[in-house]
């Protein structure tokens, strides 16, 4: 039994678009999801595209809106400037922009960028995740966001303390399909098919003194050594190796919380998983989708209970 | 003055052909280059292509040839199987192989393979550079070969004992123009134009600790944040990195060596140049065209030497 629509919740990315139509309780009463995201639009492209969801959806006229994501970029539909680390999870919303012209009230969530000590890095959308996660009491916790950039946040306190965008997957791609890797690694290699070369090519990176640049010819030389007979799977030894190089760098912060929080699904989401158990962390899944609507939530609630409270 | 032809040295890589007719002190005669390398010949166009530079040279029709490098791989004119680590630098010349059906002697020297350990790994055309290096008394040193695929090779005793593969200059060109550091890294970007970017981005890189992948989204995060004012030379950081990353797997043989002969010459060997001497090695330069023919010769002088024997 939800209860009248309270707010679009919107998760609006580089190349996808989700809206739920919510009751106060965050109950989902509509839900949408489309591949409009900021790399298919132009700037002046966005109110029609969300009005034309919204519509679909029946949501009245005057329904107000939150959005995380992309659309905050500034190539996006209106910029939210970063929120600087260490930043609270709790009050993103005081934060947010509001795109001119429109008939009713939409908000747009600011992302959280670092600049410290040289580590310069940007996270849009991932933070309202996080957020979602605060909302069921992770406000001390690694999180791990596979993907094509790969996101890693510590969060401590309720705030982003630190955090790393690490370009595991496309530099799977890049290496797989366009270097001279790509004469050993076949274009349907599937990395899960051989999990002890994963688990080796793993270890092999946790290892003292790893080098990932001084590693990876080997997996084109040893194709060519082991003639034609052997079968080699060069897709689960780079992937295990990139993985590997990966979690290296967040080793200590991974072993001091034990747990690391996987957001994700699918194959890639399970070969964290298997890497991060092999680092000796405990990987626990949770559901973005769900995070995101949450941490929306959250912000709507903020800035439109007024109405409750009055 | 030079004396009558005494052999033809050849070296034939994946996209250059280089010939020297030489004496038998090894003056040149005369000499052609040609990018007819491996990369665009069918097999059978490489008796044709070498008569023709031959003529082209005035050599005698019974006039020996060796040849080193990428003619000897499998998919080149005729295969001559790896010799393995450790690899003796004197008496390639024994595995050398013969194309048949040729009016003259034709010899193609053996590349060096490395199978221990799991860091497999394959060379051709570089051991016989080093040979040539043995010939000036380099018996026990490290070296360094700039290029697309650097390789790193340690000599002791004359043999090859070690050596790594390091797809730094493909990673460089994969990153900087196809992935999202697209975007940051000017395709004029100049790693030399900035020599106090790249010096940090290889102590970076040299530091405890470092994780390449970890550190590469900063060069994109950091334009992103400094706005359209800030001149970040991008180039000259990601290049730093890569090098850096590059020489910290061989950091250990570089402090004990002390020195690095650097076989290369341009750009690209000017910055290897800088990345070893702030990793505290001395490089030295060394001419790859001249090691190469010293190598040839001395293999030509064992496989031909009997009529001034007889």
């Amino acid at each position: 039994m939800t209860g009248s629509p309270f707010a679009a919740l919107v998760d609006w990315g580089t190349s996808n678009l989700r809206i739920w139509l919510v009751d106060s309780q965050g109950a989902v009463i509509g839900e949408r999801q489309s591949p409009e995201g900021m790399g298919s639009l132009e700037k002046a492209a966005y109110p029609a595209v969300l009005e034309a969801h919204l519509s679909a959806l029946g949501a009245p006229a005057d329904l107000p809106v939150v959005i995380a994501g992309m659309a905050g970029a500034r190539t996006g539909w209106r910029e939210a400037p970063y929120v600087e680390t260490p930043a609270p999870l709790v009050g993103l919303f005081q934060h947010a922009v509001q795109p001119e012209g429109l008939s009713r009230p939409v908000y747009i969530l600011p992302g959280v960028c670092q600049r410290g000590g040289g580590a310069f890095d940007v996270m849009r959308g991932e933070e309202t995740q996080l957020a979602g996660a605060l909302e069921q009491g992770l406000d001390d916790a690694l999180f791990c966001l596979p993907g094509t950039h790969s996101k890693w946040a510590l969060v401590e306190g309720g705030q982003v303390r630190r955090f790393s965008t690490v370009m595991t997957g496309e530099l799977f791609n890049l290496i797989s399909r366009q270097s001279i890797l790509r004469l050993s690694v076949p274009e349907d290699g599937d990395a899960e098919a051989d999990p002890d070369i994963f688990d080796a090519a793993v270890a092999q990176a946790l290892a003292p003194g790893f080098a990932l640049t001084s590693v990876l010819f080997s997996i084109r030389a040893e194709s060519l050594l082991a003639g034609q007979g052997a079968k080699v799977n060069a897709a689960a030894r780079l992937s295990g190796l990139l993985i590997g190089a990966e979690i290296v760098a967040i080793r200590d912060d991974l072993l001091r919380h034990g747990k690391a929080y996987l957001i994700g699904t699918g194959k890639l989401t399970r070969l964290y998983a298997r890497a991060i158990t092999k680092a000796g962390g405990e990987p626990i899944l949770l559901d973005g989708g769900l995070l995101v609507r949450r941490g929306l939530l959250a912000s709507a609630l903020s800035l439109f209970d007024h109405e409750f409270k009055d």
